[in-house]
C-alpha cells in the first residue's frame, strides 16, 4: 500500500541519536507558509520516535517564526522518561533558524478506554456530511490554504459566515473531517486535525492571517477509523490575543483529544 | 515595607547568567508537596527575569516529580528574543533530580488594555464576599492544604459540595481570591492563582492527590489591585485524565489569566 498524503509529507529520518531530517511540502500551507499543525505533526513524529512512545499525552509547541517548504532538522532532547509516560523537547529549524520548539510527553495509550469516563457534553451537534459545506481553502484575505485539499472538511451551515460575506459574530466553527486519501486517523495526525478549520476570528471580520504564537494538545484515545468530528470555539479575544479550543470526536463517540492555541490578531478587519 | 509571603517564598537568587536558586518553603503545600502552581511561580520568576521581560504571555509547565521543601536549582535557556516576545526554557531541579521543565514566552503588557475586546461571557456570577465560604485547607482525603493559608479564597456556597460530604457531580468551582496578606495580584502571582482551589475531581467523589502532569497559562493583563475572581472548570474526565479550565478575572472585570491543567486521577474514591 502507498504511503498516506500525511505520512509522506511528515516522515523523518534518524541520522543520529536524537536527530532526524525532514522535508515540509507546500501541500498543508495557509498562503505560502506550512501551517502549524503540519509541522508540529512533524515535530511531534520526531518526540514520539525519539522517547519510543507511541502516542502523545499533552504536547505543547511555540511557533517562533513561519516555516518554509524545504528541509527541516529536527534535535529531539530527552527530559525524563518515567514508567509510564515520557517527557521530551524537540527542536525544528531550517537554515539554523529555528521554526518550532516542543515540549512534550508521550505514553501507551492502549487500554485507556477501559478507564472511568465522565463527560458534561458529548461530539458536537452536527447535520450529516452531505448537508454540510464543503472547505475550498479560501480565505477572507484572499489567501489559498492548500491544507483544505489534504482534507475533506465539511462545516456546519450555520458556520463559517465569513464564506457567505456575513461573519456571524459567534467565534465557532465545528464540522466533520477526515483526510482527503482516506487515511485512518491515528494520534499523529491530531495536531493537523485541530489546527486545520479556519480561525474562528474570521467570524468577527478578521481578515488575513492569523499566527499561532503557541499550541497545546491533549490526546485522550487512539481515534476509530472513520470521520472525526472537530468543534473549534473562542470565548476571549483580549490584549490582541484570542485563544481557539478544539474538541475531536471519533466515528464512536468518543473524545480523542483536547486542545488550546493562542493566537495573535492581525490589526485588518473587513 | 516587608515583602510578601508570597516574594518572600519565591524569590531567586542569580549565581550566575541563566542560573538562580531558590528555596521551597512548606507555606504552599498540599500535603507534604509544594504546590504545582507555587513552584511554577518559582520558575516564572526566573524565566521573566532572565529574558528580561516583565509579564509572561503563554508559559507551559510539566511537573516531572514531586518536590520537596528545600534549596532548588533554576536554570534559564534564551530560545528566542524578538522584537515584542521572548522565548525560554527554564528547569528546576532539587538534588540534582528535575522537578518541572517550562516552556514559556513573556512580553510587556502595558498597554495591551487599549486593544479591542470581545467576551462571550463576562467573571464568574459570585455571590458577595461574605456570603461565599472561607477555603480552610482541608481535603476529603484528610490532607492538610498549607496553601489555603496563604491566600484569602472564598468559594460559591453551590460549589465544594464535598466539604458538605455531598459532592455535587459537577467539575466546577468558582470564588473569589487574594494573598491573605494583602499582597496586590501581578502577573507572576498567577500561576499560584489558578492552582489554589481544591480539585473539580472532588465533586465526583475523588479524594486523595489529583497531580498534575501539565499546565499552561496565557496571561491577557495585568491584573488591578484588589480581589480576584477564579472559575475553574472540567468538562471531559477519561483515559483516568481530567483537564481543568481555569479563567481569572480582576476587580475591574477584566479577563486576566486563561489556564488549562491535565491531572492524572486517582483510582480512590470515597
Amino acid at each position: 500500500m502507498p504511503l498516506s498524503e500525511f505520512d509522506t509529507d511528515t516522515a523523518i529520518s534518524r541520522l543520529a541519536e536524537g536527530a532526524y531530517t525532514a522535508t515540509a511540502t507546500d501541500r498543508w500551507s495557509i498562503g505560502h507558509v506550512p501551517n502549524g499543525g503540519y509541522t508540529m505533526a512533524i515535530a511531534l513524529r520526531a518526540l514520539v520516535e525519539g522517547m519510543g512512545r507511541p502516542d502523545p499525552l499533552s504536547v505543547t509547541a511555540h511557533f517562533l517564526s513561519p516555516a518554509e517548504p524545504g528541509p527541516i532538522g529536527i534535535d529531539v532532547e530527552p527530559v525524563r522518561a518515567g514508567r509510564s509516560a515520557a517527557t521530551g523537547t524537540v527542536r525544528l529549524s531550517q537554515d539554523g533558524v529555528e521554526r518550532i520548539r516542543m515540549l512534550g510527553s508521550c505514553h501507551d495509550l492502549s487500554g485507556a478506554d477501559a478507564l472511568e469516563s465522565h463527560h458534561d457534553w458529548g461530539p458536537p451537534d452536527l447535520p450529516p456530511v452531505e448537508e454540510c459545506r464543503r472547505g475550498d481553502g479560501q480565505t477572507p484575505g484572499g489567501m489559498f490554504a492548500s491544507v483544505a485539499e489534504r482534507f475533506d472538511m465539511r462545516v456546519h451551515p450555520d458556520h463559517a459566515g465569513w464564506a457567505r460575506g456575513a461573519p456571524t459574530g459567534r467565534m465557532e466553527v465545528a464540522g466533520w473531517i477526515r483526510a482527503a486519501d482516506g487515511r485512518d486517523p491515528d494520534t499523529l495526525l491530531l495536531p493537523c486535525v485541530v489546527d486545520a478549520f479556519p480561525p474562528t476570528a474570521f467570524e468577527l471580520g478578521v481578515t488575513g492571517w492569523v499566527p499561532t504564537l503557541e499550541l497545546t494538545l491533549h490526546v485522550r484515545a487512539r481515534p476509530a477509523p472513520g470521520w472525526l468530528r472537530c468543534a473549534v470555539v473562542s470565548r476571549h479575544l483580549s490584549a490582541g490575543l484570542v485563544e481557539e479550543d478544539a474538541e475531536v470526536w471519533d466515528a464512536e463517540d468518543r473524545l480523542v483529544a483536547m486542545s488550546r492555541q493562542i493566537s495573535r490578531l492581525p490589526r485588518a478587519r473587513t
